[in-house]
């Protein structure tokens, strides 16, 4: 699903009002089975991940939900719910659904407690594809809080990643999610994989009989290598930063699988919410978070670059900048049309 | 400081116990004035950071840290203490001191709130170098806990890393530590800094007239260079893993200076300590762990590589063959000495 939005597409586009689009997907997943709270967060988060110019977790990923409905990979009727376990701990049980709602209980449920408490942490288990972790991570940030999200537990499923020094694919792209408080212009929010490239490039560079970037993927050998043919023959994506990225991958196995598992349906996630202004009050710590992205922004640009960036302004400024228009690849939304027909023909 | 255990070495080595080692650095730092319990735990960390295969920052620091005992730049007589602050959070005051007792009490008071209540958030301040933070967090997860050390605040000192598409040094080399319950062997434990490399490699190429590896530095334009004098020529390190080491430096400093700050002798930190075992019981987390961690041990090595190494593991493996003897090189052990001496002749 994540191919198109690295390719230059061949097809044209349709711009569509984001209401529009959120108004039918909503549609959709209620007629799939979904609660009307889920089918509607659900809805409106892949319409603001595709106003954010992240095609890859938006609209598109209608299609692949709909798919795991029907093959019962997750569960529509899901509704996640905060429930205390056997050790006495609070968690979010997702149910086995879609992820998103669950991480917005997740966060929501987060800073209830780190408002009361001044931190919390939260499993998050039972769910399927969780969206766009910077989305919330930045609501909770605006907010007041620091939140830091990671899981795994997924490397059976998708051994994509090679360990440093390793030949072989071991371990999945496991993300880290974090978001701060920053200064005028919003919080600073870190939401990358912990692999070299998304796994998407590879399947675009072979749909387009392209070479991948040097330095990315090894072949079955343990051998760089820039075919993408390579990968699919055994090879694997090398961590981000070497050992460092090994590491984050790692440790965020070690989360979902040792600590919070064992894994169900995608992983489990730990998230860790700290109330940012019991440490500082708001408009100091927000002063003085501006007096360093401003430094940062006024770094003379290396050659090749426009700017330096802040993480988290790309997606904000990408969001107005729309203006509240998406504009889909017209293949895609002719799916999700079919897609709205038919469950509509059939009721 | 951190040059030598970079280059090999043209004088010679004197083998030593660890415990003669302790002795000689305790009474060291008990005649420039420091208590007796910091005195002892800064020998010991240092002695343990040597026999980890750590030179860099084991026992040779003990010249730095007299050296800015002499400059006034921190406090001997300083002795850690958990304060409450006026915002009513608990926190570590190191008292402008050197920060490894700071630490000592920071991971300590943490375990202990996190016992308590499942997890606790501590800001440490007022300290000089904090020591090897690995090694603290091998002791807490040891015992059960995850924690996440990470700070900032001192890029004003120290511009050495260029933000992802920057051409100028703006930030300090912010390392992250995060410790893990693991199987058999012990923990995992993640201890980087979040440039490429450490400012320590560019001293050591120049000194030894060699080149930098490609890839790691940009001249004052924002080139890559291979050669360490345009570092010093207003050059810069380059950030791990592109914009993803960027993003880990960036946070750290809006934690240390924005968060906690602002900074006062060398940045603040935060620790985040989570009790394991509420999530998972010991001898589950422990054999899942083991699971995910023997894969990864019996992964080919990719060519030009012994093995997969995980995180901690070669730290530990170090000590033990150390067999608590230290290998000092002797100019470093022969100016300790006339430390310890002069010391001694003053009294």
């Amino acid at each position: 699903m994540s191919v198109r939005s690295k390719l230059t597409l061949r097809g044209s586009r349709v711009d569509l009002g984001a209401s529009e689009i959120t108004t039918s997907l909503t549609a959709i997943f209620t007629r799939l089975g979904c609660a009307s709270e889920p089918a509607h967060q659900v809805a409106e988060h892949l319409v603001d991940t595709s106003l954010c110019g992240m095609e890859s977790h938006g609209v598109m990923r209608t299609l692949q939900y709909a798919e795991q409905f029907k093959t019962g990979y997750i569960n529509p009727k899901a509704v996640p719910q905060v429930v205390t376990t056997e050790r006495n701990t609070q968690e979010v049980d997702g149910g086995g659904g879609i992820g998103i709602p669950a991480m917005h209980v997740a966060y929501q449920h987060g800073m209830q407690i780190a408002q009361a408490s001044g931190i919390s942490a939260l499993a998050i288990r039972n769910v399927g594809h969780t969206g766009r972790h910077g989305a919330f991570a930045d609501i909770a940030a605006a907010k007041g809080f620091l939140t830091i999200c990671v899981g795994g537990g997924n490397r059976k499923k998708w051994r994509q990643v090679a360990p440093y020094g390793g030949a072989r694919g071991m371990l999945p792209t496991n993300p880290w999610c974090i978001g701060i408080p920053g200064g005028g212009r919003g919080p600073v929010i870190l939401d990358f994989a912990t692999s070299k490239i998304a796994g998407g490039w590879i399947y675009a560079a072979q749909s387009a009989g392209a070479l991948l970037p040097e330095g990315c993927v090894i072949d079955a050998e343990g051998n760089p290598t820039r075919d993408p043919e390579d990968y699919f023959n055994g090879g694997a994506i090398l961590p981000a930063g070497g050992h460092k990225g090994y590491a984050l991958a790692l440790v965020a196995e070690l989360i979902g699988e040792a600590m919070l598992g064992p894994s169900t349906t995608e992983g489990n996630w730990l998230l860790i919410t700290l109330d940012a202004h019991r440490m500082r009050e708001s408009s100091a710590l927000s002063q003085a978070a501006e007096e360093v992205l401003e430094e940062l922004r006024c770094c003379p640009p290396a050659p090749g670059y426009e700017s330096v960036e802040i993480p988290g302004e790309r997606e904000r400024e990408h969001r107005e900048k729309s203006a509240g228009i998406v504009s889909i690849p017209k293949e895609t939304w002719d799916q999700i049309l079919n897609l709205h027909d038919s469950l509509n023909s059939s009721s």
